[in-house]
């Protein structure tokens, strides 16, 4: 049994969705989330500059005790997680490669992705799925418009019907088995994605994998918490103001106060 | 006659829309523009961390020897301006300003923004309209999805003009005299705009009024250039991929190289 909180690190506020599903899947653990709200978003960034800020981020949780650290954002996964698993001597998990072990399991080979435009531009999901599955094939889809339309609160609208159509033109009829839903706001659309795709597609939540093999790993490494009132807290590097709003319709009661930073 | 550059800075890739207006009223001009990519953007972040980037940016382009500043950045112009004036003895304009300017000289009093999320929730267009003009009755509307959009390059489908028509609810039948586009996305969607709105409503692109102003103000110091082959420099604080397709779609033959700025 280890009381020491988890880290999560993440760009901004995406993260508080993958928050969310570690609490439902491991409701017994203390969490200490960073949110990096100065440098939001990670897309548009150098590989250089995105290590530089994982790795601070990193420090800042490690400083702050926690016992696991867990990578929220795709873009600091994909360009930062092998890096910082080598400087620092604590278990990293970042949130694609759970899912890519999660479609390795399965045995799946077609594989859909959907994702914002940075992340696509990076590659991350399909070069993370290639090294595991050489001969998967990955089609990319690029949806700049879900996570502001996510926020904007249109997720069942006729506009969002529409967007999510169009999107998918691309990605239908290509007998895929999985489609990752690679941005943390996309699981809103769930449903509407659902009804545009074949039955037997297996639309996957990064967020609820992650939560699911964060619990396996803390349980192998006797690491978990049995905690009946476990703590949260939020520190971001800049107060933005929409954060609240997004955490506190994500959270509800489980909102906790959010502390800046300091460097 | 005054042969140095114009400095334009901006928090990205927006500014490019406004260095194009810049070079359409200002043609014998040299202009050197700074995209502060690394932290962009600028919507989501303290009024504080604004200040202090901008100053970093101003000063950069101070460093290049330039005459005049430009402020191509909304939420730059309204948190910092009125700042970097005091500062640096340089003139200074701000893509609000000279908006503000405008509406005042036309005597218009009912007046709507669109603009990003960051933007409104800065309150911005309307402290700087109320300040010159105390009895303006301003009505603001926040279009997170319309940048989006417009980078996506969906400008004249049908989910455009069905979001555009859900954004204007708000707007129509108020009896608009102007409608401000406080984003420099925006101008892109003028024609589905108009046809949504009355006739008479004056629709602002305010990187042609800024430009007009600049042009202005450049004769009255007798700072103007008469340049026939202007040259123009483009400069980002972190190397952006995006950046080259948005820049050279804008500019077309004017697209010159881009260097990274170091700090």
């Amino acid at each position: 049994m280890d009381k020491r909180p988890i880290g999560v690190f993440d760009s901004g506020v995406g993260g508080i969705a993958v928050f969310r599903e570690i609490i439902k899947y491991n409701p017994n653990e203390n969490i200490v989330y960073l949110g990096d709200t100065k440098s939001f978003p990670y897309g548009s960034k150098s590989k250089e500059s995105i290590v530089e800020l994982t790795k601070k981020g990193i420090e800042f949780l490690i400083n702050k005790g926690v016992k696991q650290i867990v990578i929220a954002c795709g873009t600091a996964t994909s360009q930062a997680l092998d890096e910082v698993k080598k400087l620092y001597n604590i278990p990293i998990i970042g949130i694609i490669n759970s899912t890519v072990e999660y479609i390795e399991q399965k045995n799946m080979k077609n594989v859909g992705v959907m994702a914002t435009a940075g992340t696509i531009r990076s590659n991350a999901w399909k070069n993370s799925i290639l090294q595991k599955i050489p001969d998967a094939n990955v089609i990319n889809k690029a949806c700049a418009l879900l996570a502001p339309m996510a926020e904007e609160g249109w997720i069942d609208n006729e506009i969002a019907v529409l967007t999510i159509k169009e999107y998918l033109k691309d990605l239908k009829d290509k007998n895929l088995q999985a489609l990752i839903l690679g941005c943390t706001h996309y699981p809103l659309f769930k449903k509407i994605i659902k009804n545009e795709l074949q039955e037997n597609v297996d639309i996957i939540d990064t967020g609820e994998i992650l939560s699911k093999a964060l619990k396996k790993e803390l349980i192998q490494n006797s690491m978990e918490n049995n905690e009946t009132e476990p703590k949260y807290e939020i520190y971001l590097t800049d107060t933005e103001t929409n954060f609240k709003n997004v955490a506190s319709k994500l959270l509800g009661n489980n909102m906790q106060e959010i502390k800046l930073a300091k460097e």
